[in-house]
């Protein structure tokens, strides 16, 4: 069954190799649009019922807004329309015909005004604020809206990229910018815990450059991850609006001395790419590694006969395990080989798996191998239940303990042109170098050398990076602004 | 503030007077689509969580397949595309561009294949459902889908008929047609029981006629429901697809004789239309009724006076039933005056109103108005959460049985076609008559009357009806077939 490429022999045909063999999603005939299989919706499931528990406690409602946008609505802000329209899915018509014995579109059902499928809605969100919003008592306005946008990318990879995508967009409204940049900053905040508490990724934060910030946002703020094969995965962003879009829509409000003013903003989103960053956080050669926080499967139960003894066995245990929440599966399937199963439950990434036999019977254990170490050791059947919780604790900080050490080990302070040259080339990791701050330099770095910016880091990040006044850019010499993250990435 | 207009007077002006007023939802400018506020939104989100649990309980996994549908495979079967093709969204471009400084559609962006946005699924979850399917061992699948759909119909109404709606499908294969309709009818008393327990709406359970049933299914199962102006409502409907989509799309399996066979198929959904259901199953004239147990807010407490006596009373039972799983909402504007507070928690239909003022503190009791009979009376404070708690649970039970009462009201049993006529043309409510089988008959009575047949009711219906040898049918005096229900319906 398995036939997972190694990782070092080609990275791309691994992942999508485990996306395949763990049965996480397949292709569909829709031009880059993927199908979520149950496994790989599942655990976007699990990320939406914590997420969307984060949102509520920080006082987030959800809502429904429209899934078409009018054209109109969509050029409403400059740099928006800018960064959206080249890639996006446009209905035309609202009717088919019969002609000559087949199904054609009837031209006499055109629309007046296009309508684009949302590749996000900031446009038709302030449309409505502006309805909502009169007086400063009506904000701040705290909306999360979970739902399906379309770009109509070029290149796609399932997770990754795709033409269609699961995501949250979080929508505020604010009197200020004091409180927009809070809010901007707190759901950033919730999305890097996120990561180190859940999907155990160890995060960067950071500031997006003026090139790579969103279209129509003042300043975009990112979470950026480090893929195993040393590629940067940008995993959630979180935008400070400023006014743009209250302007675009004219949304005012009456302060409290009773004078108009425009009305702040943020948005922030992450979407099913994050499964795409689990399997290329912690994935191994014998298949995908989940964070037992999220794993839809936490501890899979293979017993290796069916007698009264073991299915004793394995159904107390397996009511003992739900009892603490724990999600098992017992696999039973007459019709396969052990082995083979063993296989399966590996590439599917199962945190522990438990074989029972006629020998355990005996000796009173169960045979139990850890996904993270791929080790194998008996426990006392008594007190399993306490051990294995204990050991989906150690694995969750285990794998985390492990990316973290990947990224430090992965991560160059570089200020020489050469060494910085090849560190990008070949894909190393993250790069800190100084930086002049010009949009000039930066697309020369991308162009020549494929390397982006990722990131000007936060100083609190578990990453420390001092700027002095010495730095020299590491591309044109002149003064440095900053030092930030270079990387190759997806 | 309440501008609501009276059932009696306009119950179509009171049912948009309700969705405004209790800030369900509101129209957009994008044609037939609405906007869904939290308010409205978090009644669907109660509705999601109840009914996702009872598909995992009955063995469904939830998947996501693509937002768009080939033009090719929705012209695969016959009578689905023939039923779907006359109201679609047509997606034909995949650019935007500047052109004389305005944004156009892009005429070098054009597909070859038009895609439409989905209407329902089944094209493109059969067309997956061959490659999930070889042998019999891959059977039954068992898919359930959270989705957002696109028809486009002519008339639109707020949750009754939108562009654009939010639904459950689920899609199931099966080796077997027993084994298919079981499912189908397992689902339509996952409804039933759905609406009797929890929307507190006495479906009626029936199958649906020739005419009437789905676009592509061999069966069509139903639930409906008759609101407050004595028409009726489809709520929710269960399909046996028989072998039509897997014959379409040409999915077989090996049966364990090793033979080929075709599939047998099931599909089912409810939608946001729930929503509209509850309001004109349970409304009055002072606004929305909500049932305790998908209500976003169950109790609101509404503090007369900000003091340390008050709060410390009010966060007290706060506190103690959120311990006990029952969500509250303290209003504590102080820029409102209580009677308009009043006013608005009357229309968004929360179950239980609490006041609490000086006079409270001094008698130790809590002022309880309960929206089902807007009745006030005074509860001691030391046991009032045990009492609020049954109280809910009361007014559960109460807006169910006048539901049920209101229906047996409006319900009758008619076989002289004067009677029949006068009954249907002033929507008097279910009428159930002899009917001859017949489509001919049945258009015939639609396009004269405007009554529709609901369904053939099931005989474990919570209404009895007894077909007679000698029944005639209402309209053509032949040999009746069945007694159906009709109604004017939405």
């Amino acid at each position: 069954m398995s036939n997972l490429i190694s990782q070092e022999e080609n990275f791309s045909e691994w992942y999508n190799g485990i996306i395949q063999l763990a049965d996480l999603a397949e292709n569909s005939d829709v031009r880059g649009c993927m199908i979520l299989k149950p496994y790989g919706y599942s655990i976007w499931e699990n990320i939406q019922k914590i997420l969307d528990d984060k949102f509520k406690k920080t006082g987030h409602q959800n809502a429904y807004f429209p899934l078409f946008i009018p054209k109109s609505y969509f050029c409403k802000e400059a740099s928006h329309v800018e960064g959206f329209a080249k890639e996006c899915a446009v209905i035309t018509h609202y009717r088919l015909k019969n002609k000559d014995n087949s199904i054609v579109v009837d031209e006499n059902a055109k629309l007046e005004d296009e309508y684009i499928v949302r590749p996000t809605s900031e446009t038709i969100i302030w449309n409505t604020f502006k309805k909502w919003i009169q007086s400063y008592r009506d904000l701040p306005i705290k909306i999360n809206q979970w739902a399906n946008v379309c770009r109509w990318e070029m290149r796609t990879r399932p997770f990754l990229r795709t033409s269609e995508f699961l995501w949250q967009e979080g929508h505020t409204a604010h009197s200020n910018i004091e409180e927009a940049r809070k809010e901007t900053l707190q759901m950033l905040d919730v999305y890097y815990n996120f990561g180190k508490d859940y999907l155990a990724i160890p995060f960067i934060k950071g500031i997006k450059t003026e090139n790579e910030k969103f279209a129509g946002a003042e300043e975009t703020y990112t979470v950026e991850a480090l893929m195993k094969d040393g590629k940067a995965l940008q995993c959630g962003t979180s935008h400070l609006l400023g006014q743009n879009f209250a302007k675009a829509f004219d949304v005012k409000y009456l302060n409290k001395d009773n004078k108009l003013e425009y009305v702040w903003g943020t948005s922030w989103g992450v979407s099913t790419r994050l499964i795409g960053a689990i399997i290329m956080t912690h994935g191994d050669d014998k298949g995908l590694i989940l964070p037992p926080k999220i794993a839809p499967i936490q501890i899979v139960i293979i017993p290796l006969d069916n007698n009264e003894q073991i299915n004793n066995i394995v159904n107390k245990l397996n009511s003992d395990l739900l009892d603490n929440n724990i999600s098992v599966k017992i696999d039973d399937r007459d019709y396969l080989r052990p082995g083979f199963k063993f296989t399966e439950w590996e590439l599917k990434g199962v945190p522990i798996r438990i074989v029972i036999g006629k020998k355990d019977i005996e000796n009173k254990t169960l045979e139990v191998i850890r996904r993270d170490e791929n080790s194998k050791f008996s426990i006392s059947i008594d007190n399993s239940t306490e051990i294995l919780i204990k050991l989906l604790s150690d694995i969750q900080d285990n794998i985390y303990k492990k990316a973290l050490e990947f990224r430090q080990n992965h991560t160059f302070e570089v200020d020489n042109y050469n060494d910085f040259k090849d560190k990008i080339s070949n894909k190393s990791g993250f790069i800190i170098s100084p930086w002049d701050g010009t949009t000039e330099t930066e697309l020369k770095i991308k162009e020549e050398l494929q390397g982006t910016i990722r990131c000007i880091p936060f100083e609190n990040n578990d990453l420390t990076v001092e700027n002095n006044i010495n730095d020299k850019c590491i591309y044109s010499q002149k003064q440095s602004k900053n030092k930030v993250i270079f990387a190759q990435n997806y």
